[in-house]
């Protein structure tokens, strides 16, 4: 921040809006909070706080209500919630088995989810639009009339332009350069912007906000099924690289003897880790989608020697490349989504000896490998959070704007 | 930045320190400026920066000095620039195949600069200790008496945890877990702290601030000798991971049919595309060093072929390595250095060829892929800047202290 020392009428109100913003990001992920708890929480004095919240009460973004205490004696400190009900995001979700469409509310709440089937295979652009927006809409019919999403994400199985939505290239949709992002701010309408990104880098963010990868700063999520992506938060931020295309891991050259990957390459991880290589391993139809995984695992468990050599031959292939991605990325937590999730019992101990034999020892001694704990939902709640974002970053700008945006809306 | 209504006075002092910075930050990078050039570069107004100077010449970081205009008419406006001779840090390096100390004032200027050969092969650390603290008081002997550097920054080839100078494992000197920092700031005994850091996240600052990723947020540094290591920028900061382990590309798993590598893995990057790798294709003995490198450029130059075709294995290997880290990265540039510097004008086409075939169109259109242009120099300047780093973030607590510094060292 550079300022002139003149500037203190300016000064104080960027003040002022950090201090806000202090206050509903703690809210906003630690759920609600008393007034001695936001005091320790931000380092903001007593009597800052309560003008602070005053404001935030005043423009309907922050509710006060008593605290029950039971049992404890002397008055309670009254909680500060967000408007849950009041402010709240719109997610969507293209992943390659289905579509998903939820509303949360400000702090993190669902209150509204559903995912749906899709066939397997390329779909235009039109077609997942409209599907999106029928979805979209069902699903606000069922919530109050006159609510407004303050923000829509979009989480995507492809290679996402952050800048305008553009996917460049999805194969399991079959598209490339397709204007996913300005497709749908015309179908859906809204008087709001509608970001789309990565799946893999929103399964990121909502580890990191909400599930597996809470408290770490250096964090590798890797999600997994047709196709493996990567979601990476370097120190607390994600890496997006310059155009957001950042994170590609699956894309990680590992096996040049190997078979051709659908990018045109040879021997990517995930044409090692991926759902293909383990049907395929396991004796089970490349397109066999998630039933034959399902099948594979049931062998496993039964013991069916071609499931277990598939998976270990999966868990020795994704310990290598983990290996790798632990010597350039010195990274706390790597967790695994998606397909991961679900194998990661069959193979946890083939990946940690992998990680032994070929990490450095240095960043290997100070890794943990974990599975997801928000499962399927990971990149869908990951784009509400992207969602959210600029009303955690500046809430003074949405002081009091519901009904400008219920206006807009109707308009 | 969070602070009470009630700590302006706290506040304005953060403010007017973080002015300090910024004033003191461009005049390091941009060289001298004009104080019309640094309102502009700042968005200081014209009185701030008249006070803010006034406060770094009382302190001595700062001189102003009428600007020479041939030619001009009216009356030219004062350079500011800092005062390179009084605010000097001490470089240092370890190589595989050298030692180097540099003095360096403000703005990065080179006061003293020695590198001496080191004979390949492992030393101990008393022995690398004592040659660096000799380099360093010779080099010190030709500057002023009295002058004594404000930081002292170190580049090794090795993997370097940040937070203490422990050096984990540095295979050309046979070092695991060696206390370098520890050890050389009780040889050097300077009343300032010593930083020590990998040679290759060095390389990519000091390329970063003064070589060929100036203006790039993202960038990838590639250092290439016997090893191989990566320095990465993400959006202007260094990647270091959670102990400052990050970038270790060079033990990237590419070709698991390849030769072991001497962290203990087999088939890493640096296995295809180090120093070894080019002179065993050459047909030359593999501890050859620098020479047998000069003699296979020399051997590709005159058109000899088994020297043609190593470069060409290396660059098909660097190629393919590469087109990973840009799926990974998503950076605006890429920089070799060390012998892939070198070799870079014999495999350019190659590994071009070999990004378009194996990386994702879209980061791969982005990315251009450039030789260093600081050379062999990168990470010794590179350890100047660490140890400028201080100053430049919080100038305020330099102001005047260069008496101080030298009655300690006296003490």
């Amino acid at each position: 921040m550079v300022m002139g020392r003149e500037e203190l009428g300016q000064r104080s109100e960027t003040v002022r809006r950090a201090n806000l913003s202090a206050i509903v990001r703690e809210l906003h992920l630690h759920g609600p909070l008393s007034r001695s708890e936001l005091v320790a929480r931000t380092g903001l004095t007593r009597s800052a706080i309560r003008a602070l919240i005053g404001e935030l009460v005043t423009g309907e973004l922050v509710v006060e209500e008593p605290a029950l205490r039971l049992g404890t004696p002397g008055r309670p400190s009254p909680l500060v919630r967000l408007a849950t009900e009041s402010t709240v995001v719109l997610a969507l979700e293209i992943s390659i088995d289905s579509l998903a469409v939820a509303i949360l509310g400000a702090g993190g709440v669902v209150l509204e989810h559903r995912r749906v089937d899709r066939p397997r295979g390329h779909s235009t652009l039109e077609e997942i639009a409209a599907d999106l927006v029928d979805l979209a809409r069902a699903a606000r019919a069922r919530r109050p009339l006159g609510e407004t999403p303050i923000g829509v994400g979009v989480a995507v199985a492809g290679i996402v332009n952050r800048s305008d939505g553009l996917v460049s290239f999805a194969p399991n949709l079959g598209w490339v350069d397709v204007p996913l992002g300005a497709t749908l701010t015309a179908g859906l309408a809204l008087p709001v912007p509608v970001g789309v990104a990565n799946e893999s880098d929103l399964g990121a963010l909502a580890e990191l906000r909400r599930g597996a990868a809470r408290g770490a700063d250096d964090v590798l999520y890797v999600h997994g099924e047709v196709g493996v992506g990567g979601g990476i938060i370097v120190d607390g931020r994600p890496l997006s690289g310059i155009a957001g295309y950042g994170g590609e891991i699956g894309h990680m050259p590992i096996n040049p003897q190997g078979r051709p990957c659908r990018c045109g390459s040879t021997g990517c991880w995930e044409t090692e880790v991926g759902e293909r290589a383990l049907l395929a391993r396991a004796g089970y139809p490349l397109d066999g989608g998630r039933a034959a995984v399902d099948a594979v695992l049931a062998d496993a468990a039964a013991g069916v020697p071609e499931a277990l050599a598939a998976l270990q031959s999966v868990g020795r292939w994704l310990g290598l490349g983990l290996a790798g991605l632990v010597n350039i990325l010195n990274p706390r937590r790597v967790i695994l989504g998606g397909l991961l999730s679900r194998i990661h019992p069959f193979v946890a101990d083939l990946v940690e000896a992998s990680l032994d034999r070929h990490a450095l020892a240095a960043p290997r001694r100070l890794v943990s490998v974990v599975p997801s704990t928000l499962g399927v939902d990971a990149p869908l709640l990951g784009a509400a959070e992207m969602a959210f974002e600029p009303l955690l970053a500046d809430p003074a700008a949405w002081l009091g704007t519901r009904g400008a945006l219920v206006q807009l809306e109707s308009a």
